[in-house]
């Protein structure tokens, strides 16, 4: 194994993690618990839906070559045979010259192809006026119309959102198979790392990095499972790493900000297994290693939570979408710089941003603040093959 | 109690919602489980943080003076002195024309006021050689320089992201006190209702709402509580409100897309409490009913759920803001309109959308289509002063 940092582009980085996920479990929930879940198998429509002719209005179900021409003066009057009843299992049928009362979302009755609105009618006595003309299928949803028995409505892969739980509602899925949510084992290394309800001595600082890796974890769907702070030893850090794989399905390692601790995760994870990438083509982030151990990833992260951070996006984040067979969904806008950029060629920079009212402003900073990170709104990617951003270019900002 | 719709702008129905919303219960927990939390109180830094001047490369801590003019040709030497360990209570000290190793993250030694990075340096025998000049605070973080103790870190009423979790950790916020999640009943009402898990006979539909509401309740940190489908009987109707309020913090009950079901809901809004706003000037989701009873707040939302969640995300959402003490946070996105949309004014008009490559396409479809739902990634607005919005004017796009 070499420790020479022979750094790798961010693209390939991504195969290599997306190379090394295995395929996840599954399950099957019940859809109320089915929230941002990632679906394992693709949603199909039951019966068509809806199951009858049904009408998106209040109003009168007529057969609409009765209303042709009809106006304010010149209206149509037809024969009322009644009210079609809500969740009625006949709508009844009429016939031409006659119409029938149906409510928002009730059965269109038979013989019948358009509603008039309510507001375009008038009753007298048992008959009504109707004052405009209707075309055929209007204010009508037709059977199958928005879903047909056995089309797909929700695709494998997807994270279930609250519009896609009430459409498997809809489309009778009341349990859904998802994936089991990964089990990531998170650990911090370090001998100036102490935790979070303590306060660092001197030369001592808390450890951050567990609480922003876990949470990251949490949000992409996984779970977290934390293997403490571990002294920058590597037999420690050998035997907490072989414990958490042990219990989970990939560990990400936190900490070595210093070379001697980088080089000490590349030489626990060589023990355990392999180091595929030592050194990601990265800013901030180029210490990154990836590794497999027991043929389960384990990620080197950098010790600096602003640099963890844009690596858990830039890469990380990769992994575990593909480890829940997902793709990684990205909010992003596009926003003009309010500055320069400058930027090293072959490397890709992530640069902090504010964004607001079409504008991306970079929050500089030195690389080791941590108020970069709640006080920017996203990142902005600097391809390797630019050597920096110029004020008033319009950029990609990822969200966060 | 007036049944005639007397419509009120969605500015107003915004300002109603927020008025009838109580302040929440808050309870400390421990950070790992906060993620998503609305903060109820400012997160402060307890200490200086760094807590020492810290350097932010591996490299040579020197007095920046000893290395003024220092450069390839003409190299600045200086005694080492050692190594400052990882987490070490004291760094030692340097004095002019000496300098120390120090690790990214270590302290600076007394003395020392910039590091050298190691790229830079060479070493010879107890030398070092620096190649280049640094400046006073070069590659260092003073201590107090990312947050001052005392300073607000994160304040209250923010709902926490990995990053802010990340941070609280890092000021010593191991607890944080966030609010209760308010407790959400949700009612579906009409008698075309079954249960999603139940095959539809003819004239019915499955009750998608309460999936729809419960997951949208959910993801905006509530905790939805499912009281069924009610029949559309005002006794009914109005026990199972009654039942939710003892319960609850909010009831919402879906349903009631024909008016005599809508008149239901607000008659039995009207037995127990009163109702303040019956219609909105908004399209789709103008029946909506806004009331109080027993002090909280009941909301009638429309029965078609392409409409319900229309009001969801221009309503509600303000709603369940208020009620956790915290603000609406949207991700929007400016696109250019593909094709001319048509609207009415004085009253204002939410159209489903796609978006891509800074295009919006809004999709079209009857009303009562829930697959406008699963096809579109977010709504725009368009405001009731309008007449509508023209190809290729840039709109602001609400993302879902």
């Amino acid at each position: 194994m070499s420790l020479f940092l022979d750094v790798v582009p961010v693209s390939e980085a991504i195969e290599v993690v997306q190379g090394i996920a295995r395929a996840p479990l599954c399950e099957y929930v019940a859809l109320e618990y089915a929230l941002y879940r990632a679906l394992a198998k693709d949603v199909s429509a039951d019966i068509d839906i809806p199951g009858f002719d049904r009408s998106t209005v209040d109003g009168y179900a007529v057969t609409a070559a009765d209303t042709t021409g009809a106006s304010e003066a010149i209206p149509a009057m037809l024969g009322c045979l009644g009210k079609v009843g809500m969740g009625s299992t006949d709508p009844g049928a009429i016939s031409p010259g006659r119409c029938r009362y149906v409510p928002t979302g009730g059965a269109l009755p038979r013989g019948a192809d358009a509603v008039a609105m309510i507001e375009h009618a008038e009753v007298i006595g048992d008959d009504v006026l109707v004052h405009r003309s209707v075309a055929p299928g209007e204010n009508v949803v037709f059977r199958g119309e928005d879903f047909r028995a056995g089309q797909v409505v929700l695709e494998g892969g997807r994270i279930l959102s609250p519009r896609d739980i009430g459409v498997a509602a809809a489309v009778g899925a009341a349990r859904v198979s998802v994936v089991i949510p990964p089990v990531i084992g998170i650990i911090s290394t370090g001998n100036e790392l102490v935790p979070a309800a303590e306060t660092p001595g001197p030369g001592e600082v808390r450890d951050a990095n567990s609480y922003l890796v876990g949470a990251f974890v949490a949000e992409r769907g996984c779970r977290p499972v934390h293997f403490g702070i571990i002294r920058d030893e590597r037999d420690a850090l050998g035997s907490a790493v072989s414990s958490a794989l042990d219990r989970c399905d990939a560990v990400l390692v936190s900490g070595g900000s210093s070379k001697d601790e980088r080089d000490n995760t590349a030489a626990v994870i060589a023990d355990l297994g392999e180091v595929l990438v030592h050194g990601i083509a990265i800013a901030p982030g180029k210490p990154t290693i990836i590794g497999t151990a027991r043929e389960k990833p384990v990620i080197g992260l950098p010790g600096h939570p602003a640099s963890t951070f844009v690596v858990l996006v830039a890469i990380v984040d990769y992994l575990l979408a593909a480890m829940r067979e997902t793709t990684v969904s990205r909010r992003t806008l596009r926003a003009r710089l309010t500055q320069n950029v400058p930027s090293t060629r072959g490397r890709e920079d992530y640069i902090r941003v504010r964004v607001g009212d079409g504008e991306a402003t970079p929050v500089f900073g030195k690389s080791g603040l941590l108020n970069t990170l709640v006080q920017s709104e996203g990142l902005v990617r600097i391809p390797a093959s630019s050597e920096g951003l110029e004020v008033g270019e319009e950029v990609e900002v990822i969200l966060w």
